[in-house]
């Protein structure tokens, strides 16, 4: 027996679109119904990531036991109540938004028993966003980040005897990603370092060599900058939302300038050496990675 | 006939052996010594770069046409006067160090005709460095810039009309590079912004990363921030030198710190759409070099 029946994915991009045809895949006969613009709805069939579709979320949401919400964070958080009204009572509702702090606590707002509401962030993504990127195999390999509705590292009281967890569980591990448990304000901090700082810090690199170089960039530039500034091609869409939310954002920007401050003052004496050392350190981590 | 007859490789490193394994390829029948210590002269010669070496700079320019120098900047310009002193007045001597100012004020000083200095930055690299990992394919495709004597973005008066410098285009065609000229403080402006601001702020997105996540990076990190990091495991013995004698990399630090400062506080505003869009232009001006 599959863990869900009738799975209803609320927003059908890369994330909604992959996680659909990675539990199609796992499951071919769970039932999977989408929620978004028509046109995408089209293409999300054409793909086979749904079974059918509709533009009326209490529609998409009709006798769901699993509602997989992937839409922009600021979207989740505006339409919770109304998701929580629109799914049953006995569906797991969970989310794949890049930060957890604003989300989480809008759920806690919304949802009350039976209702349940897991936080969630598959630690997945491609350059390019959209159905027609979409991949059962994005989750392969990735972390799975959950987050209890309590907002705790774990799930507790009533929660963590709630069957619809487990069972969710089950569907990371069988499309083939690894689930941690973390709480929300840790997840926001963790990630404001990981993932929100690296990409500002993309987009100011890039400004900043442009503003310095120009077009000379172009037949000049070796081949480690292009490396370097592969998030800078990332759409703002994703990140509107994503740096609106995160609250160690500022603080995380604002380390980063004092380092850079640090590293200006150490250029004249050449005592850069820790600093080398300490980023030596980061990408030995980061190595297995690739 | 081979452009040169005889050429001394003063550093049989990366940039040195690949140097020398690329121009053997070309011209078999040129004969190539090595300046270098023993070990490394050994390897050089296990891996046919070389035909012969010595730890003798005299020894090792003797009747060189042709004298490559591929050391660390600051070693450049500290040995320039006596690399001038050993090379043969006739032969043609180069060097490929990453910032041009600092080595071409100590060439005017020491190279006087018939003696002939041309500065150049072959802008080609690898993650490791040393003669292990030379390559003869190093320098394909890549750009070769060439910086006169006179520090003018072409040679001009005496030096225009110097054989030597035309036999070093041909061989910078043949090891399949492309020359361009710059004048020295344009060439460490544009290196300032394209290479040496690159390198510095992987280290200090690294380091901030380390601060702010720590060994969580290891299983937390999406595999963006490996390649913005990428640049992060470069070693410092490497750039110290680049970072002493880089001109405007102070001014290019505080242009990306004053960028870092408006992104800051354009995050609540969610003021960032055009900060996205000029980063997008710079991205779509590398792609084509991927």
């Amino acid at each position: 027996m599959p863990p869900f029946r009738r799975v209803a994915i609320l927003g059908c991009g890369l994330i909604g679109g992959s996680f659909a045809l990675a539990l199609r895949r796992a499951f071919p006969e769970i039932a999977i119904n989408g929620w978004d613009r028509d046109e995408v709805l089209a293409r999300a069939r054409e793909r086979a990531a749904i079974d059918d579709g509709s533009t009326d979320l209490g529609a998409a949401c009709r006798e769901a036991d699993l509602v997989y919400v992937a839409l922009p964070v600021e979207v989740i958080v505006h339409r919770l109540p109304e998701i929580a009204a629109a799914a049953p009572a006995q569906a797991l509702v969970t989310d794949a938004a890049s930060t957890k702090t604003a989300v989480c606590e809008r759920a806690r707002l919304s949802f009350f028993p039976p209702r349940l509401f897991l936080g969630g962030h598959p630690i997945a993504g491609r350059e390019r966003g959209g159905i027609d990127h979409a991949d059962p195999d994005l989750f392969r390999n990735a972390t799975y980040v959950l987050i209890g509705q309590s907002g705790e590292r774990e799930p507790s009281g009533e929660e963590a005897e709630d069957a619809r967890i487990p069972r969710f569980i089950d569907v990371i591990h069988e499309i083939g990603a690894q689930p941690t448990w973390l709480d929300a304000a840790a997840h926001d901090r963790l990630f404001a370092f990981l993932s929100h700082l690296p990409q500002l810090a993309s987009i100011a690199l890039a400004e900043t060599v442009l503003e310095g170089a120009g077009d000379a960039a172009a037949t000049l530039a070796g081949p480690g900058l292009a490396d370097s500034l592969r998030l800078a091609g990332s759409p703002y869409e994703l990140w509107e939302g994503i740096c609106r939310t995160s609250p160690a954002l500022d603080d995380a920007l604002a380390r980063l300038i004092a380092t850079l401050e640090r590293i200006r003052s150490g250029l004249a004496t050449g005592a850069l050496g820790d600093d080398f050392a300490r980023a030596a350190r980061l990408y030995t981590i980061l190595r297995h990675i690739e």
